[in-house]
């Protein structure tokens, strides 16, 4: 079935600001909240909120196989798992329907009213229930810098690094959507010069720029999905911040991985950009070095360029833009993430969510975290304000951004947005 | 409110056998399917399993506020949610139900056939939607038999060890209840002798002896349960097969921790036996030292004594005892491990599962691996049969048993077994 909604060409009758990430051609999936009370899935063109539910109660998508409440749920869970075509075929008829040359609900005031909201009267929710979260660490350069920072700076990389894409759970209970703030964590951390250690406020709260993806239902326990055949289970990507405490994590990590350190909170973007909607903005993924085994060697480009902006704003200050980086940098592809992830037969659900690992790029400007920005705090990033930062400080706010952008479309993400609140002490 | 159901002197009507691990003091909690294919909720005494759903539906539980359908659901995650109260009141209701001198259900052919089945006629399902999974490393004996192996046999444990619970999150995805064959996973694995890794299927699968706790909603993000409070929010135990692919895991956990060595599948025993029916066998947990940070420091006995038990049993033969543990030689309780899960304040959520870790007690024929047992595969192990196994082989059963005993009664978990089958090739 051909992709129409991606047609360059297309306008809508709702205005769409210059820059804009949602254009007709975007068509991402999210879940919010009316003033009403109302949950709702939707979309968004332009600064409008499409209430899909409503659309699907006038109607709208006569002629497309789906439950009779798919779209007034709280969840895409259901909709993601109803596999690619339905996705395409929901995501064309939304292209067509809020075409400018389409009259039918342009015309029809009295539905327009009922569908259409601004963006400023709704609440985004998280928009699927994540029921298992897993994280990589397939960035080449983030490996390197970490390994550097911490272990060997001749043998920065480990040995399996380049033969798997290294990943490891998290936890789904405390992902959050952006614009809800996140609270700094207590832990124990181990100071460089004591013999015990001690229990406070983590001092190295920082980011993580990361992208996630969103799967369907792919596979029953003990199957496992081709490398080939991965991205067909791939709904869309969101934006990620996976929230870091330094400190706890040094002393926790070793030997089964990051836990208190990251499982206070993570954010992420609340529109589900589809895969469909990317597209065009394929391209090669770094080549690999050595040729990976079998099972995760691939054809065709399974990259994506995607641009990508991490923002620091203080407490009633502006915004400082600290990094800029590429979803293209990545040394690993989703596509070869998930065929690993389920080569042993690990059964993955819809709704499930894996994220990227910090993206760093290879020059310092696109280092992806304060960690490898100031690297482990030795040289300090100067904000717009004048001030100084080697870590997040509490009522910062840091925002990730990302788009991408051909010479006819953009296609963006909006933001991911979290202010982080200092530690509750009780 | 007193917890009149742990009275070792009641008996039921329901005939319960000598050595059950079911007698009317137990009442555990479970989700079954009947012939008939209605999924319910349940309970059971003896060798009969109990359909709350028809319970509630007849009236028997009036007087306790419950949601009308509490009991006709398919997990038990909202009456989990309700409360320790809740859980009390309704497993004091049952225990008073099935007294041997209560005619209200005894007496009612009608109604009896509607609630009653015999165990061998229905099929026990997952009890919990399991939103996140966690996974301790909290018996000494473990972390000290596998850093001997795999690190420094001097410096066996890391300097982490003695002052937190170490834990990781697991996947939810493939966690299965008894009687759920698995199969052996296929992955990478790194052999002594080779340069680059090999791909197929797993030579050391392995099973880890541990049990889990099941939480109820503990805190929202970013608040903390304290380790007084912990127990309250802990709704009941299971048997837990940690399955293992020993090669895979080798390879692939540094530095984020094990992954697919572990997440193809995880094995449940499917009644959930409440800590209060576990009350009675509290018992005092190891001495600590270092004493613990404040926030882990505990008071009481919060150990509980649960003999533990694993068999091996191959294709068509009888079952082999290859372990004998207890639960009360883990060094850290389950208290310790909710405290410090949450302590940074991370969200807990009804049906959450955390598992013990393996519990290896300090005689070698109390290890909880067979990676233990058999010293990475040195000293095989013979099993009735006449033959011996270094690992698990396809066909083979893993089965874990566990109970309580004292002058009284015992309070069982029954078992938690599942069969290896050979990898899926394709």
């Amino acid at each position: 079935m051909p992709n129409i909604a991606n047609d360059p060409n297309r306008k809508s009758w709702i205005e769409v600001p210059e820059n804009s990430d949602f254009p007709i051609q975007n068509i991402p999936f999210g879940v919010f909240i009316t003033k009403d009370d109302v949950v709702t899935i939707g979309t968004r063109i332009g600064n409008c909120a499409i209430d899909m539910g409503a659309l699907q109660q006038l109607g709208y998508f006569e002629g497309i196989e789906l439950t009779d409440d798919m779209f007034m749920q709280d969840t895409l869970n259901d909709f993601i798992s109803d596999g690619k075509k339905t996705w395409r075929l929901v995501r064309n008829r939304l292209a067509e329907l809020f075409d400018a040359n389409n009259p039918k609900l342009r015309d029809n005031k009295s539905h327009r009213e009922v569908v259409i909201f601004k963006v400023e009267d709704i609440e985004m929710l998280l928009p699927v229930q994540i029921g298992d979260y897993t994280d990589f660490y397939s960035s080449k350069e983030h490996a390197t810098n970490v390994g550097k920072m911490f272990r060997d700076p001749e043998n920065a990389l480990l040995p399996n690094w380049l033969h798997l894409p290294v990943g490891y759970h998290g936890r789904s209970s405390t992902i959050v959507p952006s614009g809800v703030p996140v609270h700094r964590p207590l832990g124990q951390t181990m100071p460089a010069d004591a013999t015990s250690p001690i229990f406070g406020p983590s001092r190295l709260v920082d980011f993580e720029l990361e992208t996630a993806f969103i799967t369907t239902d792919a596979n029953v326990m003990g199957e496992r999905i081709s490398v080939d055949e991965a991205e067909d289970h791939i709904f869309g990507m969101v934006l990620f911040n996976d929230w870091s405490a330094r400190d706890i994590q040094k002393w926790e990590y070793v030997p089964l991985g990051p836990f208190l350190a990251k499982n206070f909170a993570s954010s992420i973007s609340p529109w589900i950009v589809t895969m469909d909607a990317l597209e065009p903005f394929r391209c090669a993924s770094p080549k690999q070095e050595p040729t990976p085994l079998p099972y995760l060697q691939q054809t065709g480009n399974k990259a994506f360029d995607i641009n990508l902006e991490v923002y620091i704003q203080p407490e009633n200050g502006t915004e400082s833009l600290v990094s800029k980086s590429n979803f293209k940098y990545m040394y690993w592809t989703m596509a070869q993430q998930l065929a690993h992830h389920t080569v042993n037969g690990c059964r993955v659900n819809s709704g499930d969510m894996m994220g990227s690992g910090t993206i760093s790029g290879p020059t310092e400007d696109s280092f992806g975290s304060m960690l490898e920005l100031t690297w482990g705090g030795k040289n300090p990033i100067k904000l717009n304000d004048g001030s100084e930062r080697k870590f997040i400080n509490d009522n910062d706010t840091v925002i990730i951004k990302g788009y991408c952008k051909n010479e006819n479309v953009r296609i963006g993400f909006g933001e991911c947005s979290s202010k982080l609140l200092p530690v509750i002490e009780k």
